[in-house]
């Protein structure tokens, strides 16, 4: 949708700017757009960086498939104009809490690259593309739910990996192999990143 | 809706808690609902307390109406389901800025008592109802948009306090007469409750 449905429409910029904010804060807010299959370790890495930048003073906040669904998210379904909703509605609560300062964590497999790519043009300084990535195998044998097994026995529909395409990041910001890759280093890795680009003091 | 559509859900409680974010912040985070009139200054209002907060490094921030429909519900309109969906998406979005451990400020007409007491069910010892009330004639004359004289004249159907409904809060925890009070002093009013009431320390 190129324009919004309702007008009379007049933008109040925030009298704090995001420099203004950065400054108070200590940190520069960014969007961390993790994406991967279902039991590649999304929630758990991105639980684990939140806890890792919190404990460090760093205003950090993670946005989860799961936690969202049943609640901004709760009158969407799995058919793919929800899935797609899904996603829209993600990336511009993530906007708002990027332009908050905060330094959001979202943990979705969202797997079209032209849904990613829409999260990105809201806010393309502030957004980190992470591929986790331990390969279909891995995630399958995890299977954390036992949605793998459900979806190979044709019990689940459009199962992404199995039934339903993953599109892989063509060019992310960051790859963590997960499988290789214990969580704490992976966490690691994550916040390696974020320190070299500036969003976060040395530890 | 009592159950959300999707099944298979897990919640993943975040593994940094509220009483730690409190205490790392040095603030205890709320949803500061500013509800009145079209003109009342409740946009004005949340922006001149946002600012004061943001100064005093309290993580604070303002859904702004205007701004919000021009992203997260963009495809929303101003029909009576669209409305109620609005205050709903905002009111979900509040509650996931409270949990990350801002003082959120949300500036919505939000004319309907039914809908407000759904947001505040959505965090009950978080909610602050601040009921921004100059009274109609007051936010008439100011009119800053020119939408009440194109209300009075019939071109604008079902605006509120002209020809749809205006529910005053019962039992706000705070009302605000910015007729009477400047915008400093309105803005004051606002933080010595939060003080009082142990969100924000002393300034």
């Amino acid at each position: 949708m190129a324009e919004p449905k309702a007008s009379n429409l007049t933008w109040h910029p925030g009298h704090v700017d995001a420099e203004r904010r950065a400054a108070l804060l200590g940190h520069r807010a960014a969007c961390l757009w993790f994406t991967g299959l279902s039991g590649s370790g999304k929630s758990t890495l991105s639980r684990a960086v939140e806890s890792a930048l919190v404990e460090r003073g760093v205003q950090a906040y993670v946005l989860d498939g799961d936690n969202v669904r049943m609640g901004l998210n709760r009158d969407l379904g799995f058919a793919a104009a929800d899935r797609g909703e899904n996603i829209r509605r993600i990336g511009e609560v993530a906007r708002l809490f990027v332009d908050s300062g905060t330094l959001v964590l979202t943990a979705f497999i969202s797997p079209y690259r032209a849904d990613r790519a829409a999260a990105r043009a809201l806010m393309p300084e502030s957004f980190v593309e992470v591929f986790v990535d331990p390969g279909l195998d891995v995630a399958e044998a995890r299977d954390p739910k036992g949605l793998y097994k459900r979806a190979r026995a044709g019990e689940i529909q459009g199962f992404t990996g199995i039934s339903a395409p993953y599109e892989a990041p063509e060019s992310p910001e960051l790859r963590v192999d997960t499988g290789a890759l214990s969580i704490e280093a992976s966490a690691d890795a994550v916040l390696s990143y974020l320190q070299t680009q500036g969003h976060i003091p040395a530890g």
